[in-house]
């Protein structure tokens, strides 16, 4: 009977690492059998395999993660996560490129399907949904110039230093104009996570932020749309109209798909009103949440924008259907939007990573990789700078003489030159790249992205110093996440100086969320940002008692929990929202304000369940 | 100009169209242009149709969760939503097939190793992690009594019958005795989420839910063991001596994925209890979340049973590591791993109608169906009712003469022979099958799961009449979920009576969850079913002000907050949790009371961070 155990134990092991003897006992993920050992065809071993390329994958994210925390823990600021991830990704695509088998590499090579349609959404869903829209819609005069014509001055001017490097017949390649101009566009989508968790990290002010922040955004849409209208002409005779005609497409795509996002987004705030699906909290956040993806899915199959169309439809989300959802299912979706997007976003640092060793069809030219990365340097400051001038001078002719302008000052414009680093959408698009040279071309985009993150957010920090840019920007902040045990709340006690509540946000990286950095520049409570560094803060108990208790709106049973930070507990708006009201009201122009009136008298009563005079006051619900 | 923008507008219908001219404006999913118009290599059309595809899948499960919101919200008990999801998916999968072009029909294809990696996890995971502890382990003889042997006669029992009536040469197939096991194997896989939906809605004793819950549970896994053993010995002669060989392999490769699973648990706690993880709440819960895949997909690659390894992994990280988490994690894994596993449940029933018409590969054989069904019947039937004598000859042995035995009643017996409807882990294993005949197989067995489903499901509610099995149990449910606004608190007055307070749970359909239905058989506030099917109760404020609120243990800042539903602030176990106690204690055998000591003493204090003598109060912690 033993022997038959031993047997059988001998079996197990075997079976376990399917008779390799190469093991190494310590790293499993390498024992990666001889193919001619297996029948690959096997439904079975296929699978093993796949358990095991998916094991690395999420052990890559997980160091990420750890990561992650503990140079948050140690407060070390040498180095970034998001560089970490990347080198993570390249030490294990290296590991996995020289051991033999190449299953393990087929499964974790780079999709840009898999990219589009299942990394990026959560991403861009949870950028809408926690959008400090506030912010957003006041500075979004120079969010949509630096977006749309900057990146297509980008595009171009990045094109056509390419095409005029590769005419010259150095390299062995010879690219046409508008496939220079596809690279172009591939090259321009920016992708500041980086940058935008260092701003946290030293709450840099929240102008600059959300220039930055909704630029990135926005200009995602805009390099896909324009690869696509230049993938259009791929073997064609560009003609002088066929410009206005790209124009001309270009902005239709971009309204029909804003309007697809916010019609979803107001489709489901009627159907939670006039359903009682509310009862059902988990039907309610799986509703929502795929309600919300279809936006994506439905428009990138009519052929529009699904970033965009994602984007409001997340702002108009937070906007109205979260008001009326249950309370569990806010805080659900909350949660579910931040991981999903957090997961992804690892994902993708690691993920570029691997592709520089497991893509097997990489064609690497060092002189092509050096121009093209000075190429954007250029190509940014030929976008950022003059463009800059021109919102400036808006600015300058619309404040007239008695107002201050609301100016873009020079520190700013260098730091959103700085931050132009490049990211994954642009390796995604360029997988599209068709034509001879394609392995060349994906290969010196992949390279010059990881190249960016590398030089530029390794030294965000640096150049904050060397700008002088303000850093400590109190951020008055109006969350209803009463778990976030790591924000101290403010005191109960509210004053009636327009100075409004602290809130320290020690909790950094919300990754492309910048709901913890609204505030006004004219306050003065500004600290220092190693007080903001300081890791383990002290949480008074009298600060904890600030949380008022979780009581429904006493006036219906069916009403959700309206848990505002400065709601007492009845429901009417406390002074300090009143002051934010007529803050808020200083500062926005007047020419905005006719969507206000309209969005409080028409829009809300129509689209939410209660009664919008007990919710309103202004830029404190976002 | 105008002109130019017609013309714009014109390209955009045309773009968004594909020039087909047979489009339907009302369905846009079946608009699928011919494969000649398109060259389907290039990447951008190959997204557009991943995005209808991705786009009609969601739009499946959308309709799979309003209907159960609507049947739910109409207490419409004819018919149940497992069964209107398959027919969701039968109807649109007919569609995509008639409709031409086969990209889409590519896409939405089953994928045994996308079931298994990506569906099956989350449903495993949230069913450990809201597992009833004290209800699984009381019934665990009785669970791993049909599980293990259940199952091996069940496989037997059905192979044989398969390899008699394929060798008397009606059907054109020609089974061996091994490849009829093995889909006596994939046969034997059962999937009780509709039945145990319906026992909730009807609050059924939960001794037998819990019986047929964990049956469900485990026999996935020993199916799927039992498979591959199988699949082993393909093609080569079975020895008698297999048998000890297949079931030492058995019992090595459930232990060993259970340990590994406890282990990956109890890892996760010492960590979050050695680090400061828990300050960063976003990173925690991705942390948390990853490392339990991690368990699964570590198992799996070591050949040993990834649903085991899950299963208990979800158990012990609630019984230990749950307890370390900040309260944000604590409710954000809580949430999204029912979110996940709602998801995946709804999904796997849609794609089981849509593969009904899209796999390409079937051959249906109607007389082989019908035997198979029966077959199903009969190999449930010896499973069943002799392995519950059984269990009753030992309980009643144990019980000896001054016990009242924990016996099976026959209604008991009868229903959880009713409840062995199969599902999709079988239609997965099937995929699986190799040999000339794996498409007849595999169209068998579909077809079978399928019909097993409605005829099983649809009569359930029918049989409980029938039987008269006891419904309406009162539910002492302790959770800690807050939120849950449909269910009504316990009101703050305990007595000190032995009966424990009532709770009625009108969100019905915890879809693998059972934390709802705990109870004493002795208690006598049994109500009638009608009461708790009414969906629209009242919640009066004087209840919900029973809500404690949420305020960290006082302790110190760094303790998570222990908010059970029977604390007072100070984190002492009140009234009614030592009335749960004494209860519990005197329901418990004494053989097990062990573990519960080496647990309080030796375990928590070793793995959770605080003082136990605060936590424990028995199985109201679970």
């Amino acid at each position: 009977m033993s022997s038959i155990f031993l047997w059988t134990g001998k079996q197990l092991v075997k079976r376990a690492f399917k008779g390799d003897d190469t093991l190494d006992s310590g790293i499993p993920d390498v024992t990666i059998p001889d193919n001619d050992d297996l029948d690959s065809s096997n439904p079975i071993t296929e699978e093993i395999f796949s358990s095991w390329a998916l094991f690395i994958l999420l052990l890559l994210l997980i160091s990420a993660l750890w990561s992650s925390y503990y140079l948050q823990q140690k407060r070390i600021q040498a180095v970034h996560e998001t560089v970490l991830s990347i080198f993570y990704g390249m030490i294990v695509g290296l590991i996995i490129r020289v051991s033999p088998g190449h299953y393990i590499q087929d499964t974790v090579t780079f999709n840009s399907s898999y990219f589009f349609n299942v990394l990026l959404p959560p991403i861009i869903l949870n950028s809408g949904y926690e959008l400090h829209q506030a912010n957003f819609f006041r500075n979004i005069g120079s969010i949509l110039t630096f977006a749309i014509p900057g990146t297509f001055i980008s595009s171009v001017v990045l094109g056509t230093i390419l095409w005029i490097w590769t005419s010259l017949g150095l390299e062995s390649i010879n690219l046409s104009f508008v496939d220079a101009l596809s690279v172009g566009a591939t090259l321009s989508a920016t992708d500041p996570v980086t940058i935008l968790s260092i701003f946290n990290a030293y709450k840099v002010d929240p102008k600059l932020y959300t220039i930055i922040f909704g630029e990135s955004l926005l200009n995602d849409a805009i390099s896909i749309v324009m690869f696509e209208t230049c993938q259009q002409f791929h073997d064609k005779e560009p003609h002088f109209s066929s410009i206005f005609e790209g124009a001309g497409l270009f902005l239709m795509t971009f309204t029909i798909s804003l309007l697809i996002g916010v019609a979803i987004g107001i489709l489901v705030a009627l159907i939670l009103k006039h359903s009682h699906i509310r009862r059902y909290p988990q039907i309610e956040s799986c509703f929502v949440l795929l309600i919300a993806y279809e936006s994506y899915f439905f428009s990138n199959g009519c052929h529009m924008s699904g970033i965009v169309s994602l984007l409001f439809c997340g702002i108009t989300l937070k906007h109205y259907a979260y008001y009326n959802m249950s309370r569990r299912t806010q805080i659900s979706t909350k949660y579910i939007f931040q991981l999903l997007a957090r997961l992804s976003e690892n994902f993708i640092f690691v993920y570029l990573g691997l592709a520089l060793f497991t893509e097997v069809e990489l064609v690497y030219k060092p002189m092509l990789i050096i121009v093209t990365t000075i190429s954007i340097c250029i190509a940014r400051w030929s976008a950022v700078f003059p463009l800059s001038r021109v919102v400036n001078w808006v600015n300058r002719a619309r404040a007239g003489n008695q107002n201050i302008p609301d100016e873009i000052p020079y520190p700013y414009q260098m730091m959103t030159f700085w931050a132009g680093l490049r990211g994954a959408v642009g390796v995604a698009l360029a997988m599209g790249l068709q034509g001879e040279f394609k392995s060349t071309l994906l290969a010196t985009v992949l390279v010059v992205v990881v190249l960016t993150v590398i030089l530029f957010g390794g030294t965000t920090a640096g150049m904050l110093e060397v700008l002088n840019i303000k850093t400590g920007c109190v951020a008055e902040d109006e969350t209803d996440d009463e778990f976030d045990i790591e924000t101290p709340r403010p005191s109960q006690q509210i004053n009636n100086s327009i100075l409004q509540s602290r809130r320290f946000n020690t909790t950094s990286r919300p990754s492309y969320s910048d709901t913890r950095s609204r505030t006004s520049p004219k306050l003065d409570a500004v600290q220092s940002p190693e007080d903001f560094l300081r890791g383990d803060q002290e949480i008074s108990s009298h600060e904890l008692d600030g949380i008022p208790p979780l009581v429904p709106n006493a006036n219906s049973a069916s009403t959700p929990n309206l848990f505002q930070g400065d709601y007492d507990i009845n429901g009417s708006p406390g002074r300090a929202s009143l002051v934010g009201t007529v803050q808020s009201m200083l500062q926005t122009n007047d020419r905005s304000k006719w969507f206000q009136n309209f969005d409080e008298q028409v829009l809300k009563p129509v689209l939410l369940d209660i009664d919008p005079r007990n919710s309103k006051d202004g830029p404190d619900i976002v």
